[in-house]
């Protein structure tokens, strides 16, 4: 183990002590003003994002990866404005979730506590490191920062930034910290460091989170990817179906919230298929179907095997005519990521049927999956989707980044 | 990987989705019939038992660990009534934990769903074997049971006879499933079965637990350690100190919520060792002391550095004279293993403290820590008491072997 994460760790695990004691208060303000100095410094993290886009031209990077790198002040504002909001949300350190009396007249409550220290593997998009950090501090945990190289200018500049937030109230700065070495070697050291993490949780595309998770021996909380699928019933309002369907594929084709495949039923696929083939055609959605499907499309190419395995995020579509719901569970349970599956229906049977043996992270009946999401749902803000079943699972917002220890309250109580 | 643990897990996977659609009365019925099973099948359970004891004998096995290994026809009807107050207790399946609406007017239930399937890898007493593979089934998981070489035939007798009552009932016998294989090349590669196993729990020694910890990557719950301490306050009522203290050391030490360290306020440390020192002196504890408090005692030895990191599981206390609740705690945080702690006082506010700043699974004011565990705490039974912080912290039950999915009724929202 290098010295450089055994330090992080050490210092980390320090830090995460005195951040795990701080007032909801103290936390609020402390964001507050960590989003006051980012926009204040603005300038600074221009110039490092600068460093980044330079580089990443040498290396011929793409017009849409140069897009994600890219910071304007319109993006640092929206950044800080991230921060405020994680400051007006809920503290969920010390709540008690539930308290209750036992035989032997304990009060036993269970507390909601920090995790402790958190790590973030993560690539491309700077605001990342905005985002994770502030919620890490919010719910108590320190976090360490392990970006890309591709926008390591960026991040660094964003975390001493934060850190001196933390120097001039007073609090360690080690409470947000960030890996300066974008090696693999030292990657693969940050998730073996069990001494000092957690758990760890990578965020980026499926080829990151499996080196993680087949890597790491840290705790990891998997997230991200979701070949999603909506079955249209025979029972289903066609007009509804097409609107969610075209909802769900191309209002942001790019997230793992959005579908992949589309399952019919086949006593309304000849009506069903060509209405929807025209409804997509505005936004060049590329059909693949099976034969079945085929024959009901005009420019519809067959799908192959590996269609019904692929998360495409573009503008892909798979389409298979099933002949029940049977079908179309299985189906969906054979190929799915366990991330969000949605059902059109107006039968209730069917409808209560699909969210009891679809096993995905979110189901839905008669809505689209692009609702998977810690805002919609209500959480206010993400950390991430897991699509692991430990821990958390679907959006994580700041409850999911705490544990919880048990108080106990006796009058002299021995066990006989 | 070999052809073993890959058609395990496989068929594991499979059986686990049946699984976790039966209803609870099926469930129930099955885990009644397997206890009635065991019962009438005692006498080939005690035959393979005997093959155990046999080769253990041969192998010069200590006293204490024959009695582990060694089964009676009292201890398998204990066994059966085990798997039988398993089928009493509540289904969290199906569970909706909370439910409301969102600002799309989507109505979201967060509901309780089976992990999926478990790896169990255990030492020592074939009751595990029982106790696991019902929590396990009852809480709708697959269950892969990897026990010791030491229990291999009885192990294999008891699985055996679970297997055949899932038969009976027309269920798939991989519900519950044995390694027959005590390798270590076989367990390391259930450590890595990624494909299949949703998480691991490693039930046994300190070795053992470290071993999966650094080897496994899929996801763990650590069980176990617990290196616990007694803080007696100087505003404490020493006899109910010395009650607590006696019953959470020596009541039975070779437990995990058992205490290892005494840590006295020096204003009481005068009057309170002396009067532990005898109180002590029948159950033969031997006292390791800092020179403060050694300072105090007739018999004892002087502590070492090494003493205060270590679980003795023994009739050995070390015990450290402390100036304040503040040391207390420092020393508790830095040397404890993040089980269980406790402090005796009668003054509010150092309790309160306490309970906020140690950081273990369950911290007691005036209690003995022997009540951390699943039946005490009112789970109804536990599968092990988690020291990790993600997933699940302290004793675990029914409820700590489920994940959640949303479930999500929609109208046909779409989103903007």
């Amino acid at each position: 183990m290098s010295n450089l994460m055994n330090r992080l760790g050490r210092q980390s695990k320090k830090a995460a002590q005195q951040l795990s004691q701080l007032e909801t208060s103290q936390k609020n303000e402390c964001l507050i003003q960590m989003a006051q100095d980012l926009e204040n410094n603005a300038s600074t993290i221009l110039k490092a994002n600068q460093q980044d886009l330079d580089q990443a031209k040498e290396n011929d990077v793409s017009d849409p990866m140069l897009d994600r790198l890219r910071l304007t002040h319109e993006r640092i504002k929206e950044m800080a404005e991230g921060i405020r909001q994680v400051s007006a949300l809920a503290d969920p350190i010390g709540v008690v979730e539930k308290m209750w009396r036992t035989e032997d007249q304990l009060m036993i409550g269970q507390q909601r506590v920090p995790l402790g220290v958190i790590g973030i593997i993560f690539e491309s998009r700077p605001n990342v490191t905005t985002d994770a950090a502030s919620l890490c501090f919010k719910s108590g945990n320190a976090v360490i920062l392990r970006g890309g190289k591709e926008a390591y200018y960026s991040n660094q500049a964003l975390v001493n930034i934060m850190q001196r937030t933390l120097q001039n109230k007073q609090l360690d700065s080690a409470m947000i910290q960030f890996v300066n070495d974008t090696s693999h070697d030292v990657a693969n050291e940050m998730m073996r460091l069990n001494e000092y993490l957690d758990v760890l949780i990578p965020r980026g595309g499926t080829r990151l989170i499996q080196r993680v998770k087949n890597s790491a021996t840290v705790p990891v909380i998997e997230t991200g990817t979701g070949n999603n699928h909506i079955f249209v019933d025979s029972a289903a309002q066609l007009d509804m179906a097409s609107n969610i369907l075209i909802n769900a594929k191309v209002q942001r084709p790019s997230v793992c919230n959005a579908i992949e495949t589309l399952l019919v039923h086949e006593d309304i696929a000849s009506v069903f298929l060509p209405m929807i083939e025209e409804a997509l055609s505005p936004h060049h959605v590329n059909l693949r179907a099976d034969a079945r499907a085929f024959s009901y499309l005009k420019k519809a190419n067959l799908a192959s095997e590996e269609d019904w395995a692929t998360e495409f995020l573009d503008y892909i579509l798979a389409i298979k005519v099933v002949n029940s719901i049977d079908e179309a569970i299985e189906h969906i349970n054979h190929y799915n990521s366990k991330h969000s599956e949605a059902i059109v229906t107006d039968n209730y049977h069917n409808g209560q049927r699909f969210l009891k043996e679809v096993d995905a992270a979110a189901v839905y009946i008669n809505a689209s999956t692009r609702f998977t999401d810690g805002f919609k749902f209500g959480f206010g803000a993400e950390i991430g989707i897991s699509t692991q079943k430990l821990h958390a699972r679907g959006p994580m917002g700041l409850e999911h980044l705490t544990s919880s220890k048990y108080i106990v309250y006796g009058d002299g109580q021995v066990r006989a």
